[in-house]
Order: C-alpha cells, then sequence, then structure tokens
C-alpha cells in the first residue's frame, strides 16, 4: 500500500460511449471525492463488454487502492458488472438468503414487495457483500481483496442511486480499510470576471503565476462569465486558513484586483441569495434573451423564494409592453435589443413584481437574428433599484445554450453589483 | 489494423478529477461520433501528470487506431500534452515558422496580433502537424504515426473550441487515413413514460426484451420521466428504416404502446417545437415550481420565438394574482399548490399572453415545504386551450434540480397531449 490513497472509477455503459447519456457521476465523485480528502485517479469509461470491463478492471487496480464502478448492475440483461466482477475475481455466483433479505429491504423503502422470480438481485457472487441501495432496488455490490488489500465498489448508475449509495454505503467501508491514509485537500479560489487567461499572466501580472506557486499548483479555468484562478494543496484546516489569506492578500495588492468579483468558491447565483438573504431585500427578473434561465439558475436553491418573487420571460414584444411597460415608442425607435428597452423592462418588473432591485436582459441569442448594428452576442442587461436604473452592454461568444448561460450569469453580477451598491 | 476503427479519448486535467471543473467533451464526442459512424472504445480522465498521460496513451493506442486528447494545450505552466506527447513519440521540440503562421491565423481571426514572445505556440513537436483553432487560439496537436498505422490528436480543453477543431481540422484528418473502414450506426428509439423499468419487461412484455434482440442489441435507459428503450445496429440506411419500421409496429401492438409518447429520439422541448410549428399555433407558460426551467428549455431552441410568447415565473403568491389573476379566494381555501390555482394560472398566462395554449406548473420542489397532505414531489400541472382547461397531478422522486428538471418536461409533455387533442 503506498503511502497516497489512490481511488480510479469505471463508467460502464454503452449508453455512455455511443453518446446516448451523458455520464453525471463520475463528475459528482470527483468533486465528493476531493471534499472528502480522497484523491481520483482516474476515470475509465467502457462499454457493456465483458473483455473490457476486465482491463479498465486490471488497470485499475493496479494504480489504485480503490476501484469504483458505475452502472450495469440493473435488472436487465444488458447489466454485465455483476458477473464480470464474479468471474475476474475467480468467485461463483450463487443464491444468497442475506442478499435477498437486503433486496427485499430496497423494495420495502418503495412500499413495495419482491420475491426472487422478479429477477436475480439475489444471485450474488459467494464471497462479496451486498449494501443497501437508499434510493433504489439494486443493491451495491463491495469486496474487499484482503490479500492485495484492494476494496472494489460497484454501484447503479442512476445518478440518485450512486450518490446515495456512494456516501451512505461506500464511504463507511472506505474508512475502515483506510482511515488512517486519508489526507486533507484544499483550495483558495479566485474568480474574476472581463479579462481574459492570457492577459492576465503575460501582460497584467507576468509574475503572479510563480509567485502562486509556493502556496501550492496553480490553475488557471475559464469559467462562464471570466477565469477562475485556483491554488490547490494538502494540510491541516489552519494551514489552509492561513494560506487562503495571504494568496488573497497577494491578488487584492495585484492589477487583478478590480476583475475579481469573489474571493472564495461559490457560484454567482449563490453568492447573489446569500447576499440578498444578508441585505433581507428582494428581487425580480425581466428575461428576453435568456429565456428563463436566470431564474432557473436561482429557483434552484431552496429558499430562494424569500428573496425572489418572480420574472417575466417577454419573448414577445407584445409581452414586454404588456406586463413590464414597455413603451411601444421606445421598441419602433431604439428596437427590442437596446440600453432603452433593457432600462425599461428592468424599471416594469422592479414596479410589478414591487421589489428592492430588478435586473433585464435583452440581446442577441443566435444564431440568426443578428444585424451590423446588433452582432450576435451582444446583450443589454438593465438594473432598477430605489435610486437608480440603467443599462450596460456585453458581447459573449458561445453557441445559443452558451451564450444563454453568459447572459444570465453576467445578470446575477450586475445584480450582485447592483445591491452592493457598486454599479 | 482491425476491421472496426476504434477511437479512444484521454480528458487531461486536474480540475477535472478535483471535480472543480464538469467534463463536457467526453459526452459530445460519444454523440458526435457515433453519428459519423466512428466508435468509440473508451474514455480516460487523467490528472495534468505526465507518467498518468503517458500510460493513459499506451493503453489508448494498444486499443485504439486512434486517439484523441482534450485539453493540456493552452499558454500556461500547467499544460503539459504537447511536451508530454513529443516526449512519448521521442520527438525534439523546436520553434517552427509554420506552426507561428498558423497561430497569427487563429489570433487574426479574433482581430488581434500575436508575437513569439507572447506565448510558446510555435515551439512544436519536429514531425508533428498543428491545425488551426478555428474558435481560439492554441493550435491543434495532429501526429499520423505510419509505422503503426495509428492517429494522434489532440484538442484543447475548451468545449467550444474542442468541438469546432474536432469537427473541422480532425474529421478530415481520420477520414484521409481510415476512410474504408467507416461503418454507419444506427438506433431506432422508443420512448415512454409513466411506467417502471421492470414492469416493462418483466410484467407488461416478458418475451419483449428478447424479441428486440433480434434486431440489435437493446438497452434500457432511464430518463428524466421515463424509461427510453434503444436498439442499436449497423448497416445500411435503407436496412436501419426497414428495421425501425418493424421494431415500431412491435412495439405499437404490444402492452407497452399506451406508455409510448415518442417512437423516435427528440427531446421533449425539441417535440413541441416541432409540434406548434407544423400547427402553426402559439403557447406561454405560467411556472410556479419549476422557476422558469421549462421556458429555459424552449428558448434553448432556435426560432422558439415564433411560438413561444413568454411566460410568467410567479413564485410569490402576489405575482400569481397580479400577473395571472388566480384569485385570492382560490390560494386561501386549495393552496399555492392545487388543481384549482394550477387551472387558474394555465388560463391566465393563455389569456394575457394571448396564445392558443398555455401550461402552468405548481408544485413542491423541495426539500422543504412539504405537508402530509401535500409531499415532496407533487405537481399539478394546469392546462388551458380555447376549448379547455384544467389540471393533473403527479409525484416524482429527486433532488430539487432533478424535480425540477422532471416537472418542466412533464409540462412540456402535457402540451404535446394538449396540442395534439389527447387530454
Amino acid at each position: 500500500m503506498n503511502e497516497t490513497l489512490n481511488l480510479s472509477m469505471i463508467v460502464i455503459g454503452d449508453e455512455i460511449l455511443n453518446g446516448r447519456t451523458t455520464d453525471l457521476n463520475g463528475s459528482w465523485l470527483s468533486k465528493y471525492l476531493f471534499e472528502k480528502g480522497l484523491s481520483l485517479k482516474a476515470i475509465r469509461f467502457v462499454r457493456d463488454n465483458k473483455t473490457e470491463i476486465c482491463s479498465a478492471l486490471s488497470a485499475s487496480l493496479q494504480e489504485s487502492d480503490i476501484v469504483l464502478t458505475s452502472g450495469g448492475i440493473g435488472p436487465t440483461i444488458d447489466d454485465k458488472t455483476k458477473n464480470t466482477l464474479a468471474d475476474y475475481f475467480g468467485q461463483k455466483i450463487i443464491q444468497r438468503d442475506d442478499v435477498a433479505q437486503i433486496v427485499t429491504q430496497n423494495y420495502l423503502q418503495f412500499g413495495r414487495s419482491w420475491q426472487p422470480t422478479l429477477n436475480h438481485y439475489h444471485f450474488f457472487p459467494e464471497h462479496f457483500e451486498a449494501t443497501n441501495n437508499p434510493k433504489g432496488l439494486a443493491p451495491g455490490i463491495t469486496f474487499w481483496d484482503s490479500t492485495n488489500e484492494k476494496l472494489i465498489l460497484a454501484a447503479p448508475g442512476v445518478p440518485k442511486e450512486f450518490t446515495a449509495m456512494v456516501d451512505q454505503e461506500f464511504l463507511p467501508l472506505i474508512k475502515k480499510h483506510f482511515n488512517h491514509l486519508i489526507k486533507e485537500n484544499y483550495q483558495t479560489v479566485i474568480r474574476t470576471s472581463g479579462i481574459p487567461e492570457e492577459k492576465i499572466f503575460f501582460d497584467l501580472c507576468p509574475t503572479l503565476w510563480s509567485e502562486l506557486e509556493k502556496f501550492g499548483k496553480v490553475s488557471s479555468l475559464p469559467h462562464v462569465i471570466g477565469i477562475d484562478i485556483v491554488i490547490s494543496y494538502t494540510g491541516t484546516k489552519s494551514d489552509h486558513l492561513e494560506k487562503e489569506e495571504k494568496i488573497n492578500s497577494l491578488i487584492k495588492e495585484s492589477a487583478l484586483s478590480s476583475y475579481v468579483w469573489q474571493y472564495g468558491n461559490l457560484s454567482i447565483s449563490d453568492l447573489v441569495f446569500k447576499k440578498a438573504l444578508e441585505l433581507k431585500c428582494t428581487f425580480s427578473f425581466a428575461e428576453s434573451c435568456s429565456g428563463g434561465l436566470t431564474s432557473s439558475k436561482i429557483t434552484d436553491i431552496s429558499g430562494s423564494s424569500e428573496i425572489f418573487m418572480g420574472s417575466v420571460v417577454s419573448y414577445s414584444n407584445q409581452a414586454k409592453m404588456d406586463f413590464l411597460n414597455v413603451k411601444l415608442e421606445s421598441l419602433k425607435e431604439f428596437g427590442a435589443v437596446s440600453s432603452q428597452v433593457a432600462t425599461e423592462m428592468a424599471s416594469g418588473a422592479r414596479e410589478k413584481f414591487k421589489t428592492d432591485f430588478a435586473i433585464s436582459l435583452t440581446g442577441i441569442a443566435g444564431p440568426t437574428g443578428a444585424t451590423p448594428e446588433k452582432p450576435l452576442g451582444l446583450v443589454y442587461i438593465g438594473y432598477a433599484s430605489k435610486d437608480k436604473s440603467g443599462a450596460k452592454s456585453f458581447q459573449f461568444p458561445g453557441d445559443r445554450t452558451k451564450r444563454k448561460d453568459r447572459f444570465s450569469d453576467m445578470g446575477l453580477l450586475m445584480l450582485l453589483n447592483l445591491m452592493e451598491d457598486k454599479i
């Protein structure tokens, strides 16, 4: 056993490699393991094919102490994980009463009853252990290979089942076998907007990268509306707090500071939510080009009904007038995508929803609708508070959905600035 | 060289394995290659670490004819792909004028100028070829290993750059070297709702799976509001059309048919869009628990402004009354989550947006807000057309965001049924 505890993941399923389903478990597990202080060495995506699963297993076992698989343990015939694992470790599959009991429990939690005739869940490798499935029916499959000190864990591919099983069933097993090897990982994150990656490190702050490297591993990551700078290291919580403070001061004193919108790791919607709770204020939106996405991001947050009163997705001009009191003359004179209309939309939303603040978005999401004066990706973001109203324009690259994402994040950033009286 | 052309992908980046960034290129490439008739053998996620990249390279080259990497070719110091590939194939990195020219072109498309002092893009492995980057600055890296007949392709990790480079630069290279081996893949897809996976194959149609297997490989895939049945096979276009027709007839004659909402592969939002264009009708939404997501899904579609007039995200009760004419008495007597209020919301939206159809959603997205009578995941979906209005209730599992996803897809399915006069 090495000093570093490595985990490898295998995602199993034809539907993922042929593009029919998007795997969500890999990215969830990455984040989860990082937070738990475990290190994810690699992920392999393979098809529902015995030979390919075996070869991924063998490579994973060679490099890692723990191998975790996702998918292929359901009741249908294309589910091959259980048999493949049994064969790989040279175990017979037998009918097991203890597994039948776990399966019965899994069914009971949904008020359903299980019988052995229903499926083959109770046929199980002789020396493996089954686990409960807190959110589904198929039992988890686990095996502690004591000779080689390797832990094998197989969960269902359905994301809600996968995540619950990893958290509630697998993590305790990992801790049982490897607790002494778990280290704490930390990150200091600085989120910027309005300046390209290259400009930061080659132009604005040419020595910043090497200064940051003294604290840990540096990464520069493009995000929806800007660049995140991430410094990763292991250590104690108090080491982390000390490093974080030093890194943040370094940035605050640099030319980059005016581009930073957060010293921290929250999403812009979470930050807006937190700020609005703090200020005990309310807000609303008027969305045209972002088509409801800004509202959807805020309403993803539990408790958002306390601060978010609603929005109008005013896709037609008629709706802009009827719901938001936008003037016909403004639409005629300036067009729907204009500073004037954005401002009227924001003021209208603020008034009609009776909120402290309002943000509006009107722009060209594309791919059609652009003109020489109003190019693809142009957006006017309007704002309104008790004291002021107005609009700013931006232009974003991307395709239609990417632009909607950028528009809405920038709208939320404007809302944050508005609440903080920085506009 | 085998008869089947295999491609392996390597996704490179610490930020993906520590969960900071979600990889989008893997799922995009899976779908893309499938459509182009290429077969994706495996995906490996590795860290920005030379040894780990090399070991993934070696495993990929062993199993596949083409190896495609994503990430690690930017200008910063954590970008290790170019050097690692050069070392792996025993090539020196030299300053190259031809590469400098490509980089200059990449900058020019954004109206920017490039100089050799700006970065090291023009330092390049001696026998590799650089490609244009249609959506970014870093050149693509390619190498044809003629001895072993292997093609190596390295693209940037930023999704818009990755996808454009694969499509515009790499696919022509793949065709050049391997055209005679490319086969056509097809799928027949049947999308159902309202019946669990097990029930279909163990209860309702116990022989269906084996009957479908005569046509190709069968998969059963849980989706947002139901189960998709997918039959995959290779062949000619006319084989495919013939198989599809036979499979669809088989299902139409089975007990499953009443649960099928589509013989085909469109998303529910695309299907709604298509139907509305066909009928030349318009629609609007009143969204409470789905918080704008239904609108956002429809507005992801270019051209949706022709048929979608807008929506009100009425998160507060006040907004339900002010914008949608919901009666105070209905809110008091039945509560916001009720058949009565859902119906009034839909009628209000239809009237105010002056559309042919309207759908409303009001429910408990959770995790808080549930009561014994109104449990988590309960949703009332209201509908209104010229002739009728009403509401139906559903209950969905999941967490808050998953439930929003299910609510909104079910709302769209109700809209489809409403347009087709099936409610």
